[in-house]
């Protein structure tokens, strides 16, 4: 029988929202791929009764995942907690206390501090649920791997950095090799849409005879990307591959992936094969299109830079927006927009160039421009496309939601037709 | 007593990680704001299972909200199984048919498509539990309110923005408001520090008695910054002042606030106060500082623009970074930092600009520049500063803690003395 998991994440800033979990989505994604689809993921606050009653609920599954409560502070309680709940001692393991301690004395020297007023945090660190196994430091927490009767506890620091370096340990061990070789890894499709509403897709998946066979079918909407995910168990392939073909069949023109890359890498990937250099020129956005475009290991090859172009002034003196267009048109218009393009690609020295304007909000809307009034334009050697948007949402939402759109228009100019695309 | 509450995020996308949730830390603030902190907030997926189990134990609260799976597809289903857990039926409401109807209509318009593609899933998004009440749409979806024998349920839909228009809607229930009557709404205290580890601040805390007379602290770390949140019950009031005080004294250099504003709406306000205006010049943040500053409505009064440098060249054409500093120091260096701060603010027609220079990796570094390298510099009229800086992580976090020091090293530019800061 494929085993049952439990993500645990804990962390009183997460539980009174101060801050997003990327954790538990982490771990979920990792198990999920290789067939152990959590059956919760649950972010817990640092209170000892609350925390120990999570634990020990998470230890009635196969696996438990724990992230965070590690550190050196008094409200990190993790280590503790999990040995109350496994029925366990606690012991310093005094090797880990040595390994910890010397990156401690690197920290201590590096913010000037003396040594003695991280003791006993380091103490506190190195201290382990009897029976418990150090998976190595990141940071200057370590990884622990528990065997209990019937579960396996693999407990991570909570920085997101260092608790995929330490699963990547975890992955490893023998104990954890042996629950996902119990589990069979299901197969996933994914079909990714962009410029469609969620039903259109799903009227299709329906009609195409939707989740027979044990198929299951997750439709989900993101900044005007809508993704088709297929889990196929063996037995549901020829109803994928129907719900596939119906997919491809009824909106050739808006699937733009049917793998997992984002579209600033399809962009990137596309310009470098035809060996174009990019630039970026935006206003409303503020920055974020280059951004996501830097984000991409080796994107410099391709992308040279970006003019954020927030005040007028910059929109004519350092991009070269004519005045007379900026007079008759503003700031937010089609016009604004293609010279601001074409004024990327000239200061800039590039050969495709994107552009922003809009009004994000809340401000600054008129009955004539409201607020999510959006125009793009994109401009390569070889073609120059605008297009106007009208975005729905606040100014965070309008702000992405016209990144994304400026970057799938990129991507249209630069794939001439789909079949390049996927 | 005080009342307890559960958060359900459902969504088979995040149990299996694909996407990060959001709604739970909205929900989970809010509810910790009004003195009723989430006991869990969980994520769910969408098997039917699964989701009703978690339905029913969440209804052993006083208080649950749930998110998502209001759509208009066959994998929504949060308004079948919360009818199901509570034991009521369901019924299409035929004014909230109308209401959907009619929003759906201009949709199907945008998108060019029959209405009768949309047909079906207006009828189930009109769909209710018996009893349930119409907390009015945003999108497509309802949110509903239902009242059990011991539960309050308030069922909002996924898509954040929405989920925060209907939740403000709940918020002038009188069930609800009834709810957060009877919690005492503790006090709250924050303390923010920049440039400081944890252990330093969690030190200050121990020696001043630590969480004595039932006070709660929190220490947190993110990008750099360190966060203290004190939860303050009656009768604690003294030992909070007693812990702000000793820290505001070990570290009055490092505390940057005590209160939520993000650095950069301390900066901007610091720049308007002195009627200054900003720009920027990025070159491994790609355009994240600019980005930044730019999320903050009424930025523009402000922030003129930026230049992302990310190719070599267009440090040297378009920021003016001279020649003979490229070559003899390297695009990282202190003094192309300081070069492209002072070209910002020629170029860009700024009084105060910031720069960022740096090896994000994963490639590009050497072993004289390695990867997380990153110097930065600000310049206003009346004084320039430079930082070099070695920063620990990966790409995405080399990237976003040089452009949080960015912002910090802007901000303690304008704010020459720390009292003027906090």
């Amino acid at each position: 029988m494929t085993p049952t998991a439990a993500v645990l994440v804990t962390g009183s800033e997460l539980v009174r929202g101060g801050r997003v979990d990327e954790n538990g989505p982490f771990v979920a994604r990792e198990l999920s791929s290789r067939g152990i689809e959590p059956e919760w993921v649950s972010v817990i606050g640092d209170r000892p009764e609350q925390l120990e009653a999570a634990l020990r609920r998470a230890l009635e599954h196969d696996l438990v995942i724990t992230s965070g409560g590690l550190g050196p502070t008094h409200d990190d309680r993790t280590i503790e907690l999990l040995a109350r709940a496994a029925g366990r001692g606690l012991i310093v393991d005094p090797e880990l206390e040595q390994e910890i301690g010397a990156v401690v004395r690197g920290l201590a020297e590096r913010f000037r501090r003396p040594y003695s007023e991280f003791e006993a945090g380091v103490r506190k660190q190195a201290t382990l649920p009897e029976g418990g196994v150090s998976l190595g430091l990141a940071g200057t927490a370590p990884g622990v791997l528990l065997q209990t009767g019937s579960a396996l506890a693999i407990v991570l620091p909570g920085p997101p950095g260092e608790l995929q370096r330490i699963w990547r340990t975890a992955l490893e061990r023998p104990e954890l090799q042996e629950l996902f070789a119990r589990a069979r890894s299901p197969v996933f499709r994914i079909l990714r849409f962009f410029g469609l509403p969620e039903s259109a897709v799903a009227g299709v998946v329906e009609q195409a005879g939707g989740e027979a066979d044990g198929l299951e079918v997750t439709i989900c909407a993101h900044d005007l990307e809508v993704e088709v995910d297929l889990m196929i168990p063996a037995g549901a392939e020829s109803q994928a591959e129907r719900i596939s073909a119906a997919l491809r069949e009824a909106h050739p023109r808006a699937l733009f992936a049917e793998d997992e890359r984002a579209v600033e890498e399809i962009v990137l990937e596309a310009a470098r094969g035809r060996g174009l250099r990019m630039a970026t020129a935006e206003s409303c956005t503020g920055g974020l299109v280059s951004a996501r475009l830097t984000s991409v290991p080796g994107s410099s090859d391709v992308f040279v830079g970006g003019l954020v172009a927030y005040d007028d002034r910059i929109k004519l003196d350092a991009l070269g927006v004519p005045e007379e267009v900026l007079e008759r048109h503003g700031a937010v218009s089609a016009e604004t927009a293609a010279a601001m393009a074409a004024g990327a690609r000239r200061v800039l020295d590039a050969d495709v160039a994107v552009s922003v304007t809009g009004v994000a909000g809340p401000g600054g809307g008129t009955e004539a421009k409201p607020v999510g009034l959006v125009y793009l334009h994109a401009e390569t050697p070889d073609a120059s496309h605008g297009v106007e948007l009208r975005l729905p949402g606040d100014r965070d939402a309008v702000r992405r939601r016209a990144a994304a759109s400026a970057l799938h228009l990129l991507r249209r100019l630069l794939t001439q037709s789909r079949h390049e695309v996927v």
